[in-house]
């Protein structure tokens, strides 16, 4: 789809049967996204908001200068937690809802699997 | 208890309501600990193992030098997400139960929370 990335489609939960290299590649990738705190805070944001957030927003909430907030934007977007849509000349940003299925399957230590 | 990290005890779910600058850091710390292919297969490896697993053993299977195999199960121990127990001369392994519970609870991005 256009001004959408590709889903996270490649990463194997942390307790899947058997995982080869690339899959544990992928899987740390997802991780890697996360491992930020504003990026947490922009998922955090994201997830208890009732629908798009503007990039605009995430500047001031998060005291941070706008490059800093587009790459990591861009970086959670790469990743394929969020959904980008432009309205104007700003884009609008909201969470995945195949995102956040697979994050909750590959952190899941449990057994249960997606 | 003697030999054991502290808990995973002050990172807050991905969907809190509320999430400050102190808990998005330890949320950060927490995925970082897992952005790492070798890691994952480590915490793969002792979620489908019976019983603890002997720090050897991950040596052959991740094809990586002790030092380094040492380092990454320091890294996942301080993050709070293994046990450790000496056995003469080498050092087992396993998930903490309430790492594997608080994990699944962080990345639930679903509303469930802790």
């Amino acid at each position: 789809m256009l001004g959408e990335e590709a889903p996270i489609a490649c990463c194997a939960p942390l307790a899947a049967a058997v995982l080869d290299e690339h899959e544990a590649e992928a899987t740390a990738e997802l991780f890697g996204a996360l491992a930020d705190p504003a990026r947490v805070r922009i998922v955090n944001t994201l997830a208890t908001s009732p629908g798009p957030v503007c990039a605009c927003e995430f500047e001031p909430a998060l005291g941070l200068s706008q490059p800093t907030v587009s790459h990591h934007l861009k970086r959670l977007t790469e990743a394929g937690l969020l959904e980008r849509e432009q309205r104007g000349r700003w884009a609008y940003f909201s969470l995945r809802r195949d995102a956040v299925e697979k994050l909750a399957a590959v952190a899941d230590l449990k057994g249960a699997c997606c």
